[in-house]
């Protein structure tokens, strides 16, 4: 069956793939490039869904794996999905599960079946098969789902690398197969490692299944950035122009800038929200680690190019008091700051490819960086 | 020399010594009675100075303890005081420290000069002077200072009473000596322990110096509630009417019904704010515990009769599982609901005794309670 792709493009970067576009969602139109914050557990943590409107984002991700084993997808389900259940009325994309489960090493075991892992909170056996990522996914009523993929470590050899891929392919089909709320969008995962080829292959294969849009996944897993970077440039160069790329889990504000360089549409990360608790906030001049004594008198907010709520009224003084004396407050300030860097970022390279001189913004991105 | 009242009469409860009124201050009228969210270390846990202007607060509290360790009051004085350091621009009433260096016991020395004490934070020596109370707070820039005083534990003796009474009363002179902003107000503070003849000499001796408001101290330290009632009433008898009073530290949403009875006008307690962050919602038909399995599934708000951010947005099984996941949304929405429910009960009680129904309010109040 042909699907009608949710992607539009607007227009094309003269110097390297970078597009600006949008996807189309039944919670509202995305602008792409797009960076995601997350909300694990049904919460971005730390702030409120009036806060990250506040800041301009359309879509947050939600993660299967923490919500299918607490609270439950069927409780969710019965508030009308996780719009209903946490108050949140634009755009969601969850994932499969895959990354989480993979991570629990030894609690997890693979067959071709699916995934059978023990609950990170009760040990209790759980197991979960590609269509069941999919009915998960369909009863949180996200608006786009993740195929339930097998992540590959770093580094794999080839022979790993190909079984695990092509399992993804076979999972990929059962995905598409066991897909019933078509109003919710199904995206596709690549893996292939750090095989060129096997990329190439694995994104073939899911083209031929035919996905609303295609990840790519398994990168940042510990591998060197420019190998990230090359294999995110391999990868996109076999994906159909016609639909959205999905980088998972990527990444730094250099990551972002260097993934819509090579046609990237959409990120997520936990790195402003994680970072933001760790005290840790961006800047357009860099990092600024707040709890550090320099700024205990300092007057100015984290970062005067902002125009965040944190930085319109608060002083870096002041947040660095909130963070040593572990007050609430801190956590809720630099979240709101750090979210805002990022998707304030996401709207300049967004004009930046408009205007196309996506090439000059990047050299003063770096270059601002470098003045700190 | 005589001095100008900051507080207005509205209207007189025919029924008992409510009273409904005004308290100025320079940043603006506090309309009582009144309840002061507490905020510690310069913020109200977990809440922005947006959400509880949201809620109607118009006055909250810091503690000079806690701000004279960390940051310190020279630090804030650079920024314009408290208000210009938090970002609030309506009224602060700041506590003198007393209260908190008696409850530090072994590290804390009272001597006729004023209160040795060890850092909690770093056990480094200091040292707290009546004067040195007066001057901090002036640093800070609280609208409403209060004079440094002894509190006296429960139970307590008639000769530890009388003693630590009359010294309360020496410092208080020695705060009204070294007053010198005088546009930020000054209260006094009356101790006496558990005898109401000392009370009525502790309220003498603080009304000849003369203050801008009276306090009762030492209240709500184990007692039990009957006599907090009976010492609160036998010193209000005492105290000038044409001046506000404040109850310190107290109390449960029962307490503040009871002491806006006796004649208080103001109340501070850090329970709605602490509560909120144990998972103890406060509802007009009582005490939500919110991580009870029995709230698991329920759809409906903390409490359906009320109005605030939390209620109009989420349900109790939203928020059981924010709390059980440990989300920090769950501290942000948990205390924007006790703030706004302790707010709104003494909107409540405002709008009674202007209506001279107090008597009927408080029974209602109750037999909501008991209907749980």
């Amino acid at each position: 069956m042909t699907r009608h792709s949710p992607y539009t493009l607007h227009n094309r970067s003269s110097e390297c793939r970078g597009r600006r576009g949008e996807v189309a969602t039944q919670h509202g139109i995305v602008q792409t490039p797009v960076f995601m914050p997350v909300g694990t557990q049904a919460s971005v943590k730390a702030v409120t869904p009036e806060n990250l409107k506040e800041m301009g984002a359309e879509i947050i991700l939600g993660n299967t794996y923490h919500l299918f084993i607490r609270p439950g997808h069927q409780l969710i389900e019965s508030f009308g999905g996780l719009h209903g259940f946490m108050h949140w009325d634009r755009a969601i994309l969850t994932d499969s599960g895959g990354f989480q489960i993979f991570s629990l090493k030894d609690l997890a075991t693979i067959t071709e079946e699916g995934a059978a892992f023990r609950s990170h909170l009760d040990g209790s056996k759980l197991f979960l098969s590609p269509e069941d990522a999919v009915g998960v996914q369909e009863a949180l009523g996200s608006d786009i789902m993740m195929c339930l993929d097998t992540c590959i470590p770093f580094p794999a050899d080839r022979k790993q690398t190909v079984e695990a891929t092509a399992l993804t392919g076979r999972w990929a089909q059962r995905c598409r197969d066991a897909h019933r709320r078509r109003q919710q969008l199904l995206f596709g995962i690549t893996q292939g490692g750090m095989y060129p080829e096997l990329r190439r292959e694995s994104a073939e294969s899911l083209i031929d299944i035919g996905f609303d849009g295609y990840a790519i996944g398994g990168l940042s897993v510990g591998e060197p950035k420019e190998q990230m970077h090359d294999i995110t440039e391999a990868t996109v160069a076999h994906l159909p122009q016609d639909y959205p790329v999905y980088l998972m889990g990527v990444g730094t504000p250099e990551d972002l800038v260097e993934g819509v360089w090579r046609g990237v549409d959409m990120f997520d990360c936990v790195m402003p929200t994680r970072n933001a608790r760790n005290g840790t906030l961006f800047t357009s001049t860099g990092k600024v680690v707040i709890k550090n004594s320099r700024y205990r008198t300092d007057h100015i907010p984290p970062d005067e190019r902002c125009d965040c709520y944190t930085c319109r009224n608060y002083s870096r003084a002041y947040l660095r008091h909130l963070f040593v004396s572990r007050e609430i407050l801190a956590y809720h300030l630099n979240t709101i700051h750090n979210l805002h860097y990022y998707l304030n970022l996401m709207k300049d390279i967004r004009e930046a490819i408009e205007k196309d001189r996506y090439g000059a913004f990047r050299d003063d991105f770096y270059g601002r960086l470098e003045g700190e």
